[in-house]
């Protein structure tokens, strides 16, 4: 599975650099295990990414305490985000791979508030396959837990 | 902030009903927090919906150990999903309120396998405001945690 996009080694990626002070960024929080800045593209006022601080390339490569720890954070900010921006909803977005959208190789959750007519979208192809291939795909994923 | 869509009251709403054993799913994982089952959607083989046991109706709603527990639990999904789908990359949704695309009111996640030519796609307009802008944002956040 090709899941690297910024190949850079840890330590000397971006976000490495952003969470070592070498690259400005307009920090929100940060704690032992995951730090929030405000995202450069801003898709609506107050789109911050909560990065793991270690390098961990994707979801994959964290740890079950940073994947808790960055959740918690993402939660911290989204309330803050609800008192800040008075969205009407907001959403997580979190990506692995091109294929998935990821542009940075860094571990990271997206938090967007969300507005009425705001041009976010997604297309989200149903296939409803109906209970026996739900089932038999569930047995598959309980085999590889 | 409009954040309801499923306005069912705690224990009675689908989700409820799931966790309960009520309405019939297809399980994956579950532990004293978090229940993990297939969506009955399944934008791509392997689409998990990881929901809050305890009624929830939102993210801002959870526990913070509930939000750390349901995201050790994707996690766990994302893993098994590697192994038992093979896929390009894998992504994290997670909607509040109708707006963001959330058409039922208890908390989930969903963990979605993704694959070169699947069909899912998101428009995300980047603003690209610059970094006073980005500063205000972050102080505004700050102000509100």
């Amino acid at each position: 599975m090709p899941m690297f996009i910024d190949t850079s080694p840890p330590g000397q990626c971006i976000f490495c650099r952003l969470v070592a002070g070498e690259i400005p960024s307009a920090r929100v929080a940060e704690d032992d295990l995951a730090l929030a800045f405000m995202d450069l593209g801003q898709v609506n006022p107050g789109h911050v990414l909560v990065a793991s601080k270690r390098h961990a390339a994707t979801l994959f490569d964290l740890t079950p305490e940073e994947a808790g720890a960055v959740m918690r954070m993402a939660q911290r900010v989204a309330l803050a985000a609800r008192t800040a921006f008075d969205p009407d909803g907001l959403m997580l977005l979190q990506a692995n791979g091109a294929v998935a959208g990821q542009t940075v190789g860094h571990f990271h959750i997206h938090v967007v508030p969300r507005h009425d007519g705001d041009g976010i979208d997604y297309t989200w192809p149903r296939k409803e396959p109906g209970p026996a291939a739900l089932e038999a795909y569930a047995q598959r994923l309980r085999a590889a837990l």
